[in-house]
């Protein structure tokens, strides 16, 4: 009998699935780097004096463990019919566009559209977003979205505060505004010095505010006319800020129609799970003039080199990574995959469709209302769409009894009332179900009529571009949305070596959970007993997390990175006035810190004082001490990034945070980087104390090409007490994001990665993003200087290529860039943190071979700019200028001095499988010098594809 | 205040989602047809005779209302470990494959690849199938799949009588072979007089039959070697057939070494999920020598017009739309998809991870053998390699009880023994769930030894081909499915007009619960009490199929059309040797019927006897008439197509079902074309006593690639006591599949279709169909001769265009095929029923803009035709001759009369979203010349783009 060897676990998902180099690889990829194994390279690489002393120890799950576990958690959530709305309400997905969009890497795996000529399908989607978001809040410009509504409410205060004629200091908040909304308002305006009144609407004071918001419909249900109010706030100078709802605004006045100059709101109900609080795209909606004072990402329209229609990000110099503390927002992140849902959702049902789902939504409220009344309940308001609110005196909790008897959550308004908010899939079941809870068995007929009065019915047109106007039979659909994720370069093609941003394997195995309806379908407000789930998955996640990172607690609010960094300085921020030492305001921060943190330090109303960096891209730790020291006793905190911006491991953390301990600040580390500390270092153990985790980053959550992503906060022990609340989970600080999870359902996709890894296979992911990241800059290094390098010339998990010294030759970063898409690449990051440099992030999951490809592509760039060095071909002429190629330049007449073959077909390109991009390299310029942001007329010589009926 | 409009259904799946024509859209192809009515148009077009009086009744459900009834009938099935083995087992699909071939319609609507240049990516991944089977049975040759192993078993029966020397009339059939093998064998045997004599292998007598079935792995868990017993039946002339387990090949010697010469089985459990039944991909293996006698699709390799490597369907002249009743086989729909998922689970895990997942595999059953024997039972066999029989006496029924108690099923076998079956699932949980129902409490540790001799483990290496050494990291799976997917055209980006095949679309909501848990677990032979869901939908689907067809009652079994025509001419054989008119032999078919028609004949022990057609296309009456007044009572039945294969609704129809009744005969009648009667007429009403329904055609079911299908067959009531039995759910008549209702995981497709689309959708459908069908004749006939048409020049829901006028000028019907991939479309059906013509159905699905689209396309090329007709170029110099187009073209030397532009874009080609054929046209004869069928060596030139490591 023959001995079977059981040595191979077919089942190990961080070995086998997750990190990309096979063993054979890694060995190979050592030998270039002169090293004997990978514990001496990390040795090497690692500072001895930041090192963990005890591994991470739990064990990893298969995959088919995983979604057993998954299965089983799933089922302690209790799914039942949510009708509370304050902002959240049912919706039915399109399963078409779950399965095609959601459920797709080609659309989930996706970057940022920052390189447009790989972007064009999802700038598409996000360009029907920006349409539609105009189109129904009569408002000329949207932009692609924000994180949620109550941080859009937050966004458009300070915008607003920016354009506004008025200078008074306060901001009045009607108080029928949803309580998330003011809450998160608050927490915004306090550190900015903004006075927040809140009331009745008969509390404004025009003269008072520099702008108001209202919420329409309101909280309560309650819909009014705001001619009068907006007009009386123009009168003085003042804005109006108007929060609502985009399928009310299918059959309501439109808040451009009544004067408003700022609509926000959420996109959740068209197509988007409640997912327990996210993740959902916000919107905000302004007049053209105030268009540069708009936060967040635009797309827009412009051409490529052939003068054919293309999209972009427009405006970006308004963005955070340009202005940094000069900017108004930090905002990062959006959520880009939400929008391209919602948009779908607006394209699969065009305007017939929508109007005909708030009309039933409508019409089902207004049977509900007379039943009760017929039934002498006090039914408020007189004007309503969605939402009623019934008086029931101490039959609060009887009510409320009855109706989750009945399956239902109805809404808990102050001692006396429950709140009832209908939505796409209330039928008359659930109606029924609504009506027996009140001890009513009859529902009303329809009649006809509606809620609201004439005065406020809706008279313009909406979305009447073609795309809204197509056919939209599900072949037609599927087809569309295959056509424009077909355009993209994904992860699921192609490495994404984008240093910093970290695109890492997002796995199937991942994502599923997600869009199970016990999970997908919970509104975030539901009582803790239905979501036990969810808080088992949470309080695991959080564990590992504090484990990893060597924290002490956490906070899973903030729903991205930089609203991560905003709610750790505002939790720094506390901390120091709760012991009395409200006067430290000064935030030291190098100069080559991501623009968040200048910009998240100012929203904490911090004074950023710049550090500079050393001549070798360190921190100048003279520098730092000299300037931590007469900052003195008004040292607020230091943030620092560590591995730092540039890619290295710094020897002088440590006397970093004891400098800044010292004078008695906190120090604040971005997490950007964590993925080369997972496993190896715990910034709670040496020296951080508060630091935010990029889930979508490290923690394997997609990018969604641009959102959503997840920015939660772990702090030591001291800072605990002063981490963010939530007016429905209560602490003592305001909350910085609409939900107490934040984008809740996106935390089980890191959970998942965090229990499949297990503590070994999440430290071996770190140390092979180490190992690729050196390999990388071994190998590049022969063509490219390496910019910086730690101790033994190791870099981190990432390394910055120079490319100045072609500036010489006329050849900059943007053509090396471009002509990777020719190679069937998307660019590294460019000329961040430094101009003129490619930094470049291969993460663990990355094969050798995929590596070398891009190696070999870099290479044959490399000859090609020594080319145009050398004087044999001139920039203007060069592939590298000339770069993207695309069919449209096979077909035209070739009037180049090199070869189609060498044009197309460069080193890295695949023979068969290459990737054309749509469009070639775009005109930037041309964009912002003539913006359109939303759909343009199909007449246009260079409409898509789409053939819309 | 204004009223509400309530008439627009957003949720109208039928009218909104399912039908491609807008209300507008249908008008302007009504007025095309110069009718004012849709009504007016049927009443045209189906005969009065025919029509149904009542309409079909049930009404529609929305998306989110079948998703709810859908969770609702889930509940209903209990999900248990099952390791009953028998053919069936445990496993876990990757959800990577899940996400990225199961679930997506790039791979799911794919048809057929007939056309070789728009299906290279599937092409590959049945390749690395054939060589995975090929490898693993150690046979040179394997095809694409067959339906299920008991079917495959019958086929190889089939093949070998074919090829053996010894012209013996009997075939042995081991008694360990699965008791489904041994019955479909039967089943098969009978009506081709070839006697089968089952026994244990002592019985075998080599001299009295023409081969011999061996089951490796037995049914009971036994293995033993076989090597002499075939050296005795090869002494014979006669050819040794092992069925076998792929997943046993890993450690055990391969049927190849000992002798074998055609090897079957499932690939089920390489991933693809049991199903209650299925699909699974079975395969079937033989030596070189016999490949001419394979059954089946097989793919092979060949060159395109560059020289460049391209896959291609080999040995096409094997297959029974060529050789009609003189094929050995009916095999149409095989298991392409699922057999594309099986070999993407053997490329994901490779030959150490599924050595591994065996290895693993065998050692818990060694464990538990040990513990059962350690415990006392009487454990076998002696050699065994995941399954095992315990004899337990008297107490099998408390054992299965006390195994049911912790949630397990074992295999009831005779009346005192249990089997064990153990999979890739069973965990340790899982083997003490098991001792525990044996009062056993302790397994016992893992000792290294193997449960069969050394002599049977296997020596030879397997997937040795790069393919199967690849980086496994899913991030390599990912793009390497995901770059397969783009090199093919899927109803997902593009109409696929193909007569008869009827390419409609299967929607996302239809095709999500067959990847529940609850649907996609079930073992086949669960107890029905765990199966009451399926019990449910399979008895709800059968009820409405009643309705449509007027039949009496229906077999879920056939898993394909084909298997329905041959089970259906079954049932009638059975009834006339009831009635004691066994000599009934002759079938009358027509020759314009489908080759599987014929095919099945002869299967089913009938004489074919041809009816010759009309000059206008149609059954030439008097020719039926006399033909069956000539067989009188020999006459067993006539087989129709209705409409007819030409595409016409037929005026005669009752009258040639009157005239068979009249002999004494039976109508089958072929279901093909049923989509075009759906709604209108009923064939039980009309004169047929049975008929298949193609469930993948008509009710919904993607194509797979090639696969699934179903094919259920209604019968009148004096038919239903003859319908297939099994041996597990009883019956008078033997099975025709593997499991009582064949592939039931799909029937629920069908289902979902019949529920979100109701009565009166159905009938739409039915009637747009037909609608779109002479919209297309009406505005193609302008440049192309429509062939056939019934009365008022109406064609049914397909046309047939005659391209044989351009022969004279050079022009062949693959010249319009390939320029048809120029302009982004699969081709029609080419030269079918007719030779020289293009048969095309649009189906109801597709938009009027899409079949526009096709139009211009078609017009253009008929422009090309006339260039070629009046000299101004050389059908060999053309366009249409040099299609399609690559992109290798475009970056060659250009060396054409036509312009690049001409060549690349003709009318109907996207521009920005253009599909690219990654091979120009393949050469046939070359590749059938020159047979390869297992993945060729990488080194070859044009080896594709992946890069192995």
């Amino acid at each position: 009998m023959a001995d079977l060897p059981l040595d191979y676990d077919p089942y190990d998902f961080a070995n086998r699935r997750h990190i990309g180099p096979a063993p054979q690889e890694m060995a190979a990829m050592l030998d270039e780097l002169g090293v004997d194994s990978l514990d001496a390279l990390i040795d090497e690489t690692v500072p001895s004096a930041i090192r963990q002393a005890a591994p991470l120890a739990w064990a990893p799950l298969s995959e088919g463990e995983l979604l057993d576990r998954m299965r089983a958690v799933a089922g302690r959530n209790r799914v039942m019919t949510s009708l509370i709305g304050q902002g959240y309400y049912g919706t039915i997905t399109p399963p078409a566009i779950q399965r095609n969009i959601l459920e797709n890497p080609a659309w989930y795996t996706a970057y940022t559209p920052y390189q447009p000529e790989i972007a064009q399908g999802r700038l598409e989607a996000l360009l029907n977003f920006q349409t539609m978001v105009s189109d129904l809040t009569g408002l000329e410009i949207a932009n692609a979205s924000l994180l949620d509504e109550s941080t859009a409410c937050a966004e458009a205060m300070v915008m607003a505060q920016r354009v506004a004629k008025s200078k008074a200091p306060a901001i009045f908040v009607e108080d029928t505004c949803h309580p998330q909304n003011i809450a998160v308002v608050r927490t915004r305006a306090e550190p900015l010095g903004i006075e927040v009144i809140t009331g009745p609407a008969s509390a404004l004071e025009p003269a008072r505010v520099f702008a108001a918001i209202f919420q329409y419909p309101g909280t309560h249900g309650g819909v009014r006319d705001l001619t009068d109010d907006i007009a009386a706030l123009h009168a003085a100078g003042a804005l109006a800020i108007v929060a609502t709802d985009l399928l009310a605004l299918t059959l309501l006045r439109e808040p451009g129609a009544m004067g408003a100059d700022i609509a926000v709101g959420s996109a959740q109900r068209f197509g988007v799970p409640m997912g327990y609080g996210g993740p959902h795209a916000a919107f905000i909606a302004c007049h053209d003039v105030h268009k540069r004072a708009l936060p967040g990402r635009l797309v827009g329209v412009s051409v490529d080199a052939r003068g054919n229609r293309a999209y972009r990000l427009a405006l970006q110099t308004r963005e955070q990574h340009i202005r940094r503390e000069k900017a108004t927002s930090n905002v990062c992140t959006a959520q880009a995959l939400l929008a391209v849902m919602a948009s779908m959702y607006a394209v699969f049902h065009g305007p017939d469709g929508l109007r005909a789902i708030a009309t039933r939504v409508h019409s089902r409220t207004v049977r509900l209302a007379k039943a009760l009344r017929v039934a002498g309940a006090e039914v408020e308001p007189a004007a309503f769409f969605d939402t009623i609110t019934v008086r029931v005196g101490v039959g609060q909790a009887g009510i409320l009894a009855a109706a989750r008897a009945e399956g239902i959550n109805l809404r808990r308004v102050g001692t006396d009332r429950v709140g009832i908010s209908l939505d796409e899939t209330t039928d008359e079941q659930v109606l029924a179900r609504v009506l027996r809870a009140f001890g009513i068995h009859d529902a009303p007929p329809h009649r006809g009529a509606t809620g609201f009065p004439d005065a406020l019915a809706r008279t313009s047109a909406y979305l009447t571009h073609p795309v809204f106007q197509m056919n939209r039979a599900e072949t037609e659909m599927m087809r569309y949305m295959r056509r424009l994720s077909d355009r993209d370069l994904a992860l699921d093609r192609a490495m994404i070596p984008l240093g910093s941003c970290t695109m890492k394997l997002n796995a199937a195995a991942e994502m599923m959970p997600i869009t199970w309806p016990e999970f997908a379908t919970l509104h975030p407000f539901v009582p803790v007993d239905q979501a036990e789930g969810y808080a088992e998955a949470i309080a695991d996640l959080k564990a590992k997390l504090c484990e990893i990172t060597g924290f002490d607690d956490m906070s899973m609010q903030p729903n991205s990175g930089a609203q991560g960094e905003y709610a750790g300085l505002l939790t720094i921020r506390a901390y120091h006035r709760a012991r009395g030492e409200g006067a430290r305001d000064i935030c030291l921060i190098p100069t080559s810190a991501h623009g968040t943190n200048p910009a998240s330090a100012q929203m904490a109303g911090l004074k950023v004082v710049a550090v500079k960096a050393a001549a070798n891209g360190d921190i100048d730790l003279e520098d730092f001490r000299a300037k931590a020291a007469r900052a003195g006793d008004r040292l607020a905190a230091c943030m620092i990034t560590y591995p730092s911006t540039h890619g290295v491991f710094e020897e002088g953390v440590r006397e970093v945070c004891a400098i800044t301990h010292e004078h008695g600040g906190q120090v604040y580390m971005d997490g950007a980087n964590l993925n080369a500390l997972v496993g190896l270092a715990k910034p709670g153990e040496f020296g951080a104390d508060v630091s935010h985790l990029n889930l979508h980053k490290t923690f394997a959550i997609p990018h969604g090409g641009g959102g959503p992503g997840m920015g939660p906060i772990g702090v030591r022990a001291h800072l605990a007490p002063h981490l963010p609340g939530h007016p429905e989970t209560g602490g003592t600080e305001g909350p910085v994001a609409a939900t107490p999870y934040g984008s809740a359902s996106i935390l089980l996709i890191s959970w998942a990665y965090c229990l499949m890894m297990g503590g070994a296979g999440l430290t071996q992911a770190t140390r092979v993003a180490i190992l690729s990241a050196n390999y990388m800059a071994s190998r590049l290094g022969r063509d490219y200087p390496v910019l910086y390098r730690g101790r033994g010339g190791r870099v981190a998990h990432e390394c910055i290529l120079d490319t100045r010294p072609f500036a010489d030759a006329g050849v900059t970063v943007d053509d090396i860039a471009k002509r990777l898409i020719d190679c069937g690449f998307h660019a590294p990051t460019m000329s961040w943190p430094v101009s003129g440099t490619l930094m470049i992030e291969p993460t663990e999951s990355e094969t050798k071979a995929e590596i070398d490809r891009f190696i070999d592509a870099m290479a044959a760039i490399r000859a090609e700019i020594a080319d145009v060095e050398a004087g044999r071909i001139t920039a203007a002429d060069s592939p590298l200028r000339r770069a993207p190629h695309t069919v449209e330049d096979l077909v035209a007449e070739w009037d180049r001095p090199y070869s189609r073959e060498q044009g197309c077909f460069p080193p890295g390109a695949f023979r068969v499988d290459k990737y054309w991009p749509p469009v070639g390299r775009v005109d930037n310029v041309h964009g912002d010098r003539n913006l359109i942001c939303t759909c343009p007329p199909v007449e246009d010589a260079a409409a898509a594809d789409h053939a819309p009926v």
